[in-house]
């Protein structure tokens, strides 16, 4: 393992970029794994980091030893900085010290609808997105496709909050929910409290794509024409609406739930 | 109704701490609601507010001046401040201009728990805590049980995040949580990714009590004990867990879907 103890080192300056930019992380096509339970998830599921960096203080830690150990064996770079060299680069709060720099999964845009998915437009909280996509993952949906305005997946915040589930789930950006949603081979479901049909009314053992929107502003008009099928989760209190990403668990999970023969 | 401009006026002080000091607020008794959405739930579900701040700007503005109205309508103290020190009252960002303090419900802690609640066993993020408060509100939840680890439930962060689920429920601070557990006259659930029984096998149109805990180590070995029932969550992909928040709405509707009679 290389050790790197200048701040002045040129992979060290790299490593400061991509880990403060989302632009740098953006056009190196790279993504930033912070900490040990992400590293496990993404070695598990996923394939061989480019990069893992250690903190000194880590090297020998009983979690951080046997990732460390995995990428050496599948030839990863792997780097070991001085605790304060390391801080610089992680946002990870009394994290453990390791992080993997890896290549950030572009999967090819499929042509149209044909298997469960999430279209997501314009959701900006990334503890929403992280949440989305890992309930998404639970419920055994494989497709997550984002609007050009909704948060960036690969962010160390959405990596967070998603605890692995980028790993499990092909996730396009930048998609063209309209064009989608107007050439699906399956039903667009969209939530809407003005809806008619109950989530637990409609089949949802057969493939469906779910919709959700901005949380103050839901869903742009033009999608909600264009979605299919608006369906309630029905209230049994006074409240409005529910969190988005409580909303899109609801929904997911009923879709679980009936593809396992009602529970 | 009155205008303060200068930044060293008594009351102008006294408003400033509170907007800024947690301490101040719970020493005082008060919390403070930011922007329209909280203050028109408030004014339909609470009562009367104790003061009504509006920043200049925001006197005439459509949703406020019928806020306003009510306010004054009802005899509560109305104050308006230049845009500038308004700004340094709110935490809201492109707000409307529009803020109540309001004296922080103190509800008496009942000796048992006797109808459908949610424990909440140091529970950090003030999302996950308002999304927790907003499901529990839409799915006809009356109580709220936060043991003394978990973020401050009438805190601005918090407030926010549930939308004015706060004034439709029932919330206790600072709860013995192991005492409610082991006094309980309904069953307490919790969810864990080990138990045999799944929350749809389990009849919860019984009153029941469910427990969620820490967003990372979960609930505390001797509240896990404690309550009664575990249940799980099936999940059809290969996740671990869920967000807490994401996992206390699926159970939370699934006893709703279940008291609609299965949806």
């Amino acid at each position: 393992m290389k050790s790197i103890s200048s701040r002045d080192n040129a992979l060290y300056k790299e490593l400061k970029q991509l880990a403060t930019s989302a632009q740098a992380r953006r056009k190196a096509g790279r993504s930033l794994l912070d900490g040990v339970h992400l590293a496990e998830a993404y070695l598990q599921q996923a394939g061989t980091p480019e990069l893992c960096v250690v903190a000194e203080s880590a090297v020998y830690h009983a979690e951080v030893a046997p990732v460390l150990a995995q990428c050496e064996a599948t030839g990863s770079q792997c780097i070991c900085l001085p605790d304060a060299l390391y801080q610089a680069l992680s946002q990870v709060e009394n994290g453990v010290g390791l992080l993997l720099i890896v290549a950030t999964p572009q999967p090819q845009l499929p042509a149209e609808l044909t298997t469960s998915a999430v279209l997501l437009d314009g959701l900006q909280d990334p503890g929403n997105l992280g949440s989305i996509l890992r309930s998404a993952a639970a419920a055994g949906i494989r497709q997550v496709f984002c609007s050009a305005g909704t948060a960036a997946a690969w962010s160390p915040k959405v990596l967070r909050a998603g605890m692995g589930a980028h790993f499990l789930l092909q996730i396009f950006e930048g998609a063209d929910l309209l064009s989608l949603c107007k050439t699906s081979k399956i039903p667009v479901l969209a939530t809407s409290s003005y809806a008619q049909e109950t989530i637990y009314q409609i089949d949802l053992t057969q493939e469906v794509a779910w919709l959700f929107g901005h949380e103050g502003q839901g869903v742009a008009d033009d999608l909600m024409d264009a979605a299919g099928v608006k369906v309630v989760i029905p209230h049994l209190g006074q409240m409005e609406s529910l969190n988005v990403a409580a909303a899109a668990a609801v929904c997911f999970f009923e879709q679980a739930r009936q593809r396992q023969g009602g529970g």
